[in-house]
């Protein structure tokens, strides 16, 4: 039917099945234009009575070539993330609150799909992040952020000491509560919170914001994304850190463990409507009015 | 020799040996002039061959109307809120680098315990907090902060959500990584990294600075001393919260934890050389030069 | 008929012929309850047909007890500092939007208007500040502000630079935009967009904001109300300054003027409704959500 | 003797007198070199018993491959500017102080300029912005800027509103004391003080600072280099604006007037000895100490 898309992953928030009737309607609307369906095995598991095909989140990865996501901003980034090596498109339908990469609303699910699966879309390439830990040498860890990485003091007492490099050039020691590396995605998240500025999603770039830092001028810094990022807990830091990706994987860091954050070689691709404007997504977000008094 | 002060305490470092010949010296220094000493037995383990009289910080509090502190800032921290109820008189030693609160150096300690004792000095009163714990309406924990009371997240990936109270009225509902409430002398530290204004030492007020707040319109809210503060940890919150006075004490909170913060009876009374100026202090420590260019 | 206002003055926002619909029904209500109403001359042109006492400014301030604001804040400020000197209380109306100062909204003027005139109101007192400046030694002008005295650079492409003095102790040297002395009730105004905290109306406070300074350590700053503030414009500034008061007086700055700035001697007295509350109105106007999400 | 560099120009800071002993020493190394210099007609006129030709700016920019920048970053703002069209490189020795762009120290001008002009150098390329006015469709003026793009209030007493777009894509409505639009170069200037984050010099992108916006949740938001932004001026402003390049053009706007503002063409090609890096100037100008404590 449509010359772009074929096969059709659709995935839901995790742990909430009061999303079923959603699945239902996107699954139905999806097959009637001839299109085949894969339903995530996690989500299968909520949705009663259906007869849609189940796959693993790597066979969706696979064989799909665009997901659909269902729920907030939150189940979004976790698909982005689970796909990221497969170059899937994604588009995101939010429950009922807009979100800034879930777009489409639920009251219009029939309409946009068949748009979008017509043809008639916009797309663009987000920025994801890889992080590597070092410990004495050793990768220990590795893992995507669609958002952010976080390195944050674990113990509330204390402030965290570490020195940063940007492509192997030293920037700065620092004492504060930790740092947020972020991508364009993930600077209106977190890294607003913590004073960081608005990357325009096109923008190829990071950003670090420091939280809470004990030097007043230490400022959100914006770098290239071709960029490689290298933060080093200080020998000096007496209390232990801890490292989160998008909010989700946590782990303990000691002191002259080494991060390593560099971009994804494969962006992330999403899917939106053709009247998107991520400005407009922005105002209603941030509760700008059109006419300040 | 001096009509005010009689019986003289001292408090050094804790666990730091290095500060063995600066209580030697000012212990000389105060016998000479005729006072009584008496050792902080924390800091006498610390100091060899010494003949001074050895007490408990009880019997400081009780016995002493001057106590030199000699260390860093948290030193006096420390020594202040273990003698709260005493009402005695403080005066810090630094050990080299300038305090907001140890503004005497080493090099001048002769001569400014000269004139201090000999009556020449400016006093001040600073403002403390009393921190009680209430859970399922039983007072679980109580205590004191000179700098702060900090209410923080317990685990990096999630903000806390709480409602906060003053004198009893609604003030707002807040998802952030956690508030600060500062006194004066605490605006220069925590809360001044996170975005908190200064207070200057001598005005009767509070601070409190939301950190990393959701709501971005969320700002510093400064009110009279007077004011009772309750902090409620919201149901809503999944993960647990934590609070520090002082960053000393630390306790785990519950969803349902109300936190009450109210100022201490009796003030901390600082001593001060006749010439010392708060603004020096502040431009020292925060690096404002005389002539920017 | 109430034992508290005997006559009232009623002030409407200037310019503004729309106001008189309610102008009427305020001065209608007010005599029905047998109290004498004097209608401010400079809203009296705006207002057709009424058969009220007109009064000059001065009159109102002699002669009234109450008198009622009907505009936005702007109006009130307006009112109270040609009023400073009387010690009426004024009564905030506003124009269908609610203000931090007019916080009756006219759906209920009827209502509002019956309980406060039979005494049930509650009442604060607020600060206003004066303003001095001194060329030469002389004092070339004077002038009353209850937001802000704000003094700022006039020509855009240079910052000024002035030195700064509390109590005669000098604070620092700075470079920026501007500074801003706001009042709490200023504190919601323009100083919070130029950084500064919120004070709470019932702290004894003023706060100094600098704009845009170019030492990134340079922060607000809240000292007592009975602090006397000193400005002077440095001779190096190379582009004359400019000074207002609640942004309506004007005044140029040449380099070796001197703004002193301390708290008038009688405050405002502001009434409300029995049911106001400060934080109610801060919330709204905000726009803090009951349940950030 | 060089194979890169054949004539170089010379500029020295604008009325300068005591820049001239540094202009013959590096006229002279340049000249022993084998080198061909002009001097700039402006700075010839500081210097005396000079025997060097003399040129316009026009022909230094057309003449010249390299263009020695003598005084502080001001200076070199400035000479960019005027050399936007021309693709010369640019050296900065500063007059005792470190600059963002004048690095080299008059202390070691003979070693520099030994190896910058035997081919030991690096060179980056950085950003400038073109603006241009439109007032009721006419081109009324069009100006270069190497740091920022200003527009502000002119009125100390009002803010301004205006409306801003980005690719012809609507952004906000904004009210306050301004905007800054800077680049790279610019992020260290006047846009820090209003708040903005630090774009490293490669990053090709442009950053929008609000000046004290009055709602709270605008930030600044970082754009790529290729956008056109347009500020419209909105008809609600009641008074003036002006708008500045690099502080230095300043014209006024009215009502309805619109400033489109996009990349030059060229960059400007800055020149740096070999050991040049760009984190050790920023940390020694915003006095980030290797060791905070």
């Amino acid at each position: 039917m449509t010359k772009h898309f074929k096969t059709v992953g659709i995935i839901g928030r995790y742990g909430d099945p009061g999303i079923s009737p959603t699945i239902i309607e996107v699954s139905e609307h999806v097959q009637k234009l001839g299109l085949h369906v894969l339903l995530d095995e996690g989500t299968a598991e909520l949705v009663r009575e259906h007869k849609l095909e189940v796959a693993s989140r790597q066979n969706i990865g696979r064989r799909c070539d665009l997901v659909i996501v269902v729920g907030g901003d939150g189940t979004l980034l976790n698909a982005a993330r689970s796909l990221a090596e497969y170059g899937v498109s994604l588009l995101g339908i939010n429950r009922g609150r807009l979100g800034f990469l879930t777009d489409i609303s639920p009251a219009h699910i029939g309409e946009r799909l068949d748009e979008i699966l017509h043809g008639k879309y916009s797309s663009e390439e987000r920025l994801l992040l890889r992080t590597y830990i070092e410990r004495e040498g050793q990768n220990i860890s590795e893992s995507c952020a669609f958002n952010d990485v976080v390195v944050h003091k674990w113990d509330v007492a204390r402030m965290i000491e570490f020195r940063t490099y940007i492509n192997d050039q030293y920037v700065n020691t620092m004492r504060s509560d930790g740092l947020i590396v972020a991508t364009p995605t993930g600077s209106t998240a977190y890294s607003l919170s913590g004073g960081g500025p608005i990357l325009h999603p096109a923008l190829q770039a990071m950003v670090l914001v420091p939280i809470c830092p004990h030097t007043m001028s230490n400022r959100p810094i914006v770098v290239d994304a071709a960029s490689v990022i290298r933060i080093e807990v200080s020998d000096r830091t007496r209390s232990p850190a801890q490292i989160t990706c998008d909010g989700q994987i946590n782990l303990g860091l000691v002191s002259g463990d080494h991060i390593i954050i560099r971009k994804e070689e494969k962006p992330v691709r999403l899917i939106h409507p053709l009247d998107h404007n991520y400005f407009d997504v922005l105002r209603a977000k941030l509760r700008w009015s059109e006419h300040p008094t």
